[in-house]
């Protein structure tokens, strides 16, 4: 049985300003859970309609009707757990950083944290405007990668101005990247899924970037965010 | 004003059995009908709530209450055009050919035929369980690509055992695509979300790939497949 403060502490988690104020944000799904349960993350609470083999001593069993109230899901999955957010970790500057500029989409900030642990980049930096990685549907996409990648939210240009590294920005009239020869450490910056790189994260970039389009058709359309991010990734990562 | 026999026949169409039956698909929103008009296809009636600039003679003006009736967007754009499907054409066994084996979702389907369209590749062949590329989510996704990309429906094992090009399958443990020699003719398998490609297939590929994870860290996961379809389209276009 859920009290009406427990309803309303994990319903508000919906909210970025309430999962900053308590610091904590929501999983869903046995698979999810599990998979964070394997990290360092500590578990605030576990709510579940039937036993599901998790070795936690915070497990609630709760009625289907009261995991509906709680769920941010149409159909909800039989657990939801509530975990504490991790402390941040410093920013390493060995190796690649990714940077992305106001991503705004929950699934592509969900794949970019996928592909990231993927390629073995430890650091995503994310600008204020970017969607928050404790988002539900961005946990719900990132599959576990989040406890593996350290996502940093700050202010770009200061962030990119007190770097040594080489500033790397995908634009769609770049350098073709397949022509290269691209260092192990750097910086990449992705831009916004409708307008790209702003015009102060540009000015503080070195290299501007572009991955060509094959085929002989003229249109005007650009790859999607996380689609571009994986391919530069691979690139970067694979001759190492 | 719309008939109850036009509304009737558009909502249908949310329906493959209905797509199939009436050879027609739903396109829905300006941008979205605008690149579907710069191309061939044949406009079968356009429904608009305000002017909108596209020179259609088959253009109806409707309301916003007929045109959430018909629409299938929760929040419906103000447009929705309606299409005759194109005719297909023959497969070109020239140049790359990527196949699909059961990929369900329709938001990976699109996104692997905007990869299709921009490393030019012609022709996309789906497995008959792989999610219809008429199906709205899909055209949605696709932004006016699927006007450039042929994608056929047939029965994979036959289609596989016929061809002569080497069939490249992409697995978790192939080979690292990095270290290899890509032809400029083939045909790359890309499995279904949960389960990879079937058995059936498998037999029938000659040469297993796989895009290494880097990092340290021993997890199961795998690439989602519109990624490693954008990675491995990367790599075999690279060098060309």
């Amino acid at each position: 049985m859920l009290s009406k403060s427990q309803i309303k502490l994990i319903t508000s988690l919906k909210q970025k300003k309430y999962r900053q104020k308590h610091d904590l944000f929501v999983a869903e799904g046995v698979k999810t859970i599990k998979e964070l349960m394997q990290s360092n993350l500590e578990l605030y609470a576990l709510y579940t309609t039937e036993e599901i083999n998790i070795d936690a001593k915070n497990e609630v069993l709760i009625s289907e009707s009261d995991l509906k109230r709680i769920s941010f899901l149409t159909s909800p999955n039989n657990a939801l757990a509530v975990f504490k957010k991790p402390e941040l970790k410093p920013i390493n500057e060995n190796g690649l950083i990714v940077v992305l500029d106001a991503v705004r989409d929950p699934g592509n900030l969900g794949t970019i944290i996928r592909l990231c642990d993927w390629f073995g980049i430890e650091n995503l930096v994310c600008s204020n405007e970017t969607v928050d990685c404790y988002n539900p549907k961005v946990i719900q996409a990132t599959m576990g990668s989040i406890t593996r990648v350290t996502v940093n939210y700050l202010d770009l240009v200061p962030f990119l101005k007190g770097n040594k590294s080489p500033i790397y920005g995908a634009f769609m009239d770049g350098d073709n990247v397949y022509k290269l020869n691209l260092p192990k450490s750097g910086i990449i910056v992705m831009g916004n899924e409708a307008n790209g790189i702003s015009k102060e994260v540009e000015a503080a970039i070195t290299d501007k970037i572009s991955i060509p389009r094959f085929g002989d058709m003229q249109v005007t359309e650009s790859l999607n965010v996380a689609t571009a991010t994986a391919i530069l990734l691979s690139e970067f990562k694979r001759g190492t």
